[in-house]
């Protein structure tokens, strides 16, 4: 298996760094081959915008998906993107590293999304979900949260961690990804202690392992279900008697 | 009342561009005062990170709740961002004015959120929710999606909109804000067609007015629930009795 880790992080050091680190060599001692996308070191640049495409379809509009498309038809397509879709083409396991920021992903991530699935490039009209680009890999997401692991709880004051995650997850099932369910390692803080303490050194040290473990185990995970575009009739409503998989997507009101 | 439009558009002749213009007309019309934050234009970097932090509270390993915090302390905040505070603080009202980006915001508005709430200037453990900074003002998001309407309802193949909105919404609610109902145009594409067929210009017009028509009625508006920190306990989760306002904190599993 070939395995891609995408790691959000600004910090080499940081503890998404650390479990960058360990996904690493969890996968080599498996004897799968790994490579990583450190955006940060990478310093990609997130923001979609004209200064991406040198050759533009419409000059005097700027619209992503009509440059997207453009850029991908004439071969024109931004190298540090092309690289990035070349990455996922080659990976048949997509692990996202990163911590949760204002209850999402950080900016630098949510731009990789933004920029490299492409339309045209990554997805279509017709490309796309069980037609998706990127059908028999599975991507997972490994996320690391300040606050304590109750408040993500159904009952939690940070919002129920499955439904923080359901954009980045809907996005990768979107381009055609089954997605394992999420790693968590939550109550690991920056910015009230300048050195760790303790308990939390132990605690980072055991979801290390937790996260090592789960990495040993991929085949034995079940995907999150989602809803297949079949699911839907032609005014985008699920179809009598489809279910819906989440909040997000209700058979009911 | 003093109003802000944050908006988060590449494109200067934008469907958003021509909403945040509605938006600006709008609250003239009515003898309010208007700032317009453009993140484009003002070329605003979205990516936290070492590189906005002159003076480091920690130089060998960055954690960006430390540097935050440092920056405030010191008085060394960044002038982007120390500028965007300030245009928090003269405001009454707020304006979020963006595209629907993978079911979120476009990386841009999620770095301004990344960069601009700050540990120690806009919040702290003590300094949020009910005790939040920006207690008083109230915030509106007015977001364009090119999906069909129907696709956002509770059995849409695009997910309720609430529900994608909350991660922005939820942080507004944390730095104290009131979050009036948000404002959705769908249906409005680019990439397929060049120009706009007529029925789409017809539907522009139309969400220009239906969104003049919102801003003129502020004061009507209840503002959505949120949860807050008083009804959690010490382990972060919600108290007996208290109620869940939406899927993300629910009182029940």
């Amino acid at each position: 298996m070939h395995a891609l880790i995408v790691l959000a992080h600004p910090e080499p050091h940081s503890f998404n760094a650390q479990l960058k680190d360990t996904a690493v060599e969890t996968f080599k001692a498996q004897g799968h081959t790994v490579e990583v996308s450190d955006l940060y070191a990478e310093d990609f640049q997130p923001a979609e915008g004209p200064r991406h495409f040198a050759r533009r379809a419409r000059p005097e509009r700027f619209g992503a998906q009509t440059e997207q498309r453009h850029a991908h038809d004439t071969g024109t397509t931004a190298a540090d993107v092309a690289a990035e879709i070349a990455k996922l083409e080659r990976a048949d396991f997509v692990l996202f590293q990163y911590p949760i920021w204002w209850f999402g992903m950080p900016a630098m991530l949510k731009g990789w999304i933004d920029r490299v699935f492409t339309f045209g490039g990554v997805y279509t009209a017709k490309q796309r979900y069980e037609n998706g680009k990127f059908l028999g890999k599975r991507a997972m997401l490994s996320v690391t949260a300040g606050a304590p692991e109750p408040s993500y709880s159904y009952n939690g004051r940070s919002g129920e961690l499955a439904l923080l995650l359901w954009p980045m997850h809907k996005s990768l099932v979107y381009v055609g990804f089954q997605v394992l369910p999420p790693f968590l390692s939550a109550g690991i803080q920056d910015g009230i202690k300048y050195d760790r303490p303790v308990d939390e050194r132990h605690r980072i040290d055991a979801y290390k392992k937790g996260l090592a473990e789960r990495l040993g185990r991929l085949d034995a995970l079940a995907p999150l279900p989602f809803n297949m575009l079949a699911d839907f009739d032609d005014t985008g409503r699920l179809k009598p008697g489809a279910p819906g998989y989440s909040p997000f997507i209700r058979a009911e009101p």
